[in-house]
């Protein structure tokens, strides 16, 4: 795969991310593994700003994922600084990994302020090989020199690995009728080097909220984002999703994550992580295909969860979205495939509006030139009736193609 | 991919399968769906014949899985039956399907014997559609005029779809000083039709042993052997094995699973499974390469079972061994994402014999030479001790290439 290629599903609009009031951020080439390209990344929130974060569950997670979560624990001082590279992922690599993580908190609380402890630390790419702190510690000194309240768009340049496009989301909302801003950015799912995809995501917002309730907040969001995504199953050790507030808006700040001025916030905050989360999968490995998996009437929403994450992770649904197969036996399969109980006289299943089999048979108003003819959209939806109750999920997934394989096993001989 | 072609992995020897006694059998080809190759067989036990069964975890099972369970709850008289036909798999086919099912034993008992409602059924190959009737009676009737105790070969073929190798063993041991016989044909894994890989295998023996010892041996058997074995994570609504025993033998009858006469029966069993297993692993579709999982020193074995499926079904490990990648850090990850609690410090990783890495960190003995010249071979070897108890467990897998989504995705514009 060229490093001009785009994938076909990419956003046709890029927007463009103003200011948050209460944040300045810096982005540089350091050259620790790549040439030339912007790889190193630090976003600095005024003393106060809160933070939440969200990580992998993966139980080998990376060095800074350990490092993070610690930092999160830690009370305000000071800024809140994030420092994030691309290009090795710091995984697996022992205590000279470790000693790299508390080198560059180390160096950038020097360089921008607060406490080492706090700084919150993302890297991606190359797992098993520890980064270098040299370049690390001169591109932290460059940064230093050049940080301004512009810059999300080299942030989100300079956290990709081999994603074919930059992801980036802005909304606003009101808290107590002023105007709240949030931006976002994030990388994942493209991968030719022998990593892993990392999924990071970092979001900013000069909102006052306290951080007990932002990491509700974000706890939630995440659930319902970039828990609902999948492009193959699998789950990187690196994973985090970090959100922070500055405050800077001014309004009254809001202890408590279910105060009702919070509501546009939460509606908001969800329409970006949604938007994020959804060009990852458009950024898939190979893809071609965007769906979204409905299930509905499950017996509760945790149940509608795992059918829908059965559905979206299955190859044979994959592959069968990417040939265009209106192969709706393999969409039975995926819920089945879960063991939790099913009872087939009460399931019905569409692809898009068009009713396909219901009462344990297809549906006499089906035939496959309707299947046929929905298939070839880009973009698909899904909708399992499961006849249970009232529980409902959705996930968004991606189609498996020749180009999974080709990113995946051709790069080495 | 062309009817001529054959797996890369299948196996050298062809095995011929002797007579078993106490059992007869015939194929034919009903033109049931397929034109012109063997679809339908029947196997029959002498009365007396003993049965048991392992099916299908998928909540939406096939028509004839629902009919086998229930057959095999009911106390035997007469002969043992078993009619297996390919092509139309008789899954999500409502009250048809049923009636299908219900006519197809009721024409068997007729014509060999026994009550239809202890005929067990198989069915493979398309799903949604329901299998006609009426080449199925035909067939039968055909079938009743050839029955004879050779045929194993035969059978193995009918019970195709796309598979490119029809899959056989037999082995033999001894019980109270007496010879044993055991034959086994299975299938599964090719696919070309929008269809799902369904497993099947049916395995018969002349010894003499009660069902319900039969069933305990088959399910702790095909845990070992068919349950840990993975193409692509999808399970199918059919998955059926089904084994037999006639007592022909003749040796004083055997009730208890855990009689010490069984210990070579057990041990030859397991040989001819886990061969018939890893046979249908190896017609794995487009598999060009076959791994083993080896997981030493989890917790306890179902901790042990965990891990090894996520690493034996992880797309980024299948697709690294596809491109003979030694990217030890998917193999960690597989591990990780299972969420189960690990410690990197006492895990180790080999390559066949290679220790790759251990402590956390990469081994000081491992090169990246070692590991590429290592996943040129075409059977590999994957071990990972996790240094924290005796659990252990194996599974087989192949590796995820072109073939795989060409088999699945291409075959519709």
């Amino acid at each position: 795969m060229s490093a001009s290629h785009i994938s076909p599903l990419a956003p046709k609009n890029i927007v463009d991310l103003p200011p948050i009031a209460g944040f300045d951020m810096g982005a540089i080439a350091s050259g620790e593994r790549y040439a030339n390209r912007l790889d190193l990344w630090v976003l600095r929130g005024q003393s106060g700003t809160q933070a939440a974060g969200v990580f992998t569950k993966n139980s080998v997670p990376g060095v800074p994922i350990i490092w993070s979560k610690n930092a999160l624990r830690l009370s305000a001082q000071g800024p809140c600084l994030l420092v994030v590279n691309a290009g090795r992922a710091n995984v697996y690599t022992g205590e000279a990994g470790r000693k790299v993580a508390r080198q560059t908190a180390e160096k950038a609380a020097q360089l921008f302020g607060g406490q080492a402890e706090r700084v919150l630390l993302a890297s991606t790419g190359i797992i098993g090989q520890c980064p270098d702190i040299t370049p690390i510690k001169t591109g932290l000194t460059a940064i230093s020199q050049i940080m301004q309240p512009h810059g999300w768009e080299e942030g989100a340049e300079a956290i990709r690995t081999t994603d074919t496009f930059a992801k980036r989301a802005s909304v606003t909302t009101q808290i107590y009728g002023q105007e709240i801003r949030i931006n976002g950015i994030a990388k994942g799912s493209g991968m030719i080097m022998p990593d892993m995809a990392t999924m990071l995501s970092f979001i900013a917002t000069d909102a006052a909220i306290s951080q007990g309730a932002l990491q509700d907040i974000l706890k939630d969001i995440t659930d319902i984002s970039f828990n609902a995504i999948t492009v193959d199953s699998d789950s990187s050790t690196s994973d985090s999703v970090i959100l922070m507030a500055s405050g800077a808006a001014g309004h009254k700040p809001i202890e408590d994550a279910h105060d009702a001025a919070l509501d546009g916030f939460k509606a908001a905050l969800t329409e970006l992580m949604q938007d994020l989360a959804q060009q990852i999968v458009r950024d898939g490995e190979g893809a071609t295909k965007f769906f979204e998996i409905n299930i509905e009437e499950a017996k509760d929403n945790a149940q509608a969860r795992v059918f829908a994450r059965s559905v979206a992770n299955s190859p044979l649904v994959k592959t069968a979205v990417a040939g265009e197969d209106a192969n709706w036996g393999r969409f039975m399969m995926a819920i089945g495939k879960t063991g939790l109980p099913l009872d087939e006289a009460n399931i019905s299943l569409y692809f898009g509006p068009h009713l396909v089999a219901r009462h344990g048979a297809v549906d006499g108003s089906y035939n496959e030139d309707i299947g046929a003819a929905y298939m070839k959209n880009q973009d698909l939806q899904v909708t399992i009736k499961l006849g249970q109750g009232k529980g409902k999920a959705k996930m968004w997934s991606c189609d498996l193609t020749h180009g999974y394989i080709s990113i995946n096993a051709d790069y080495r001989s």
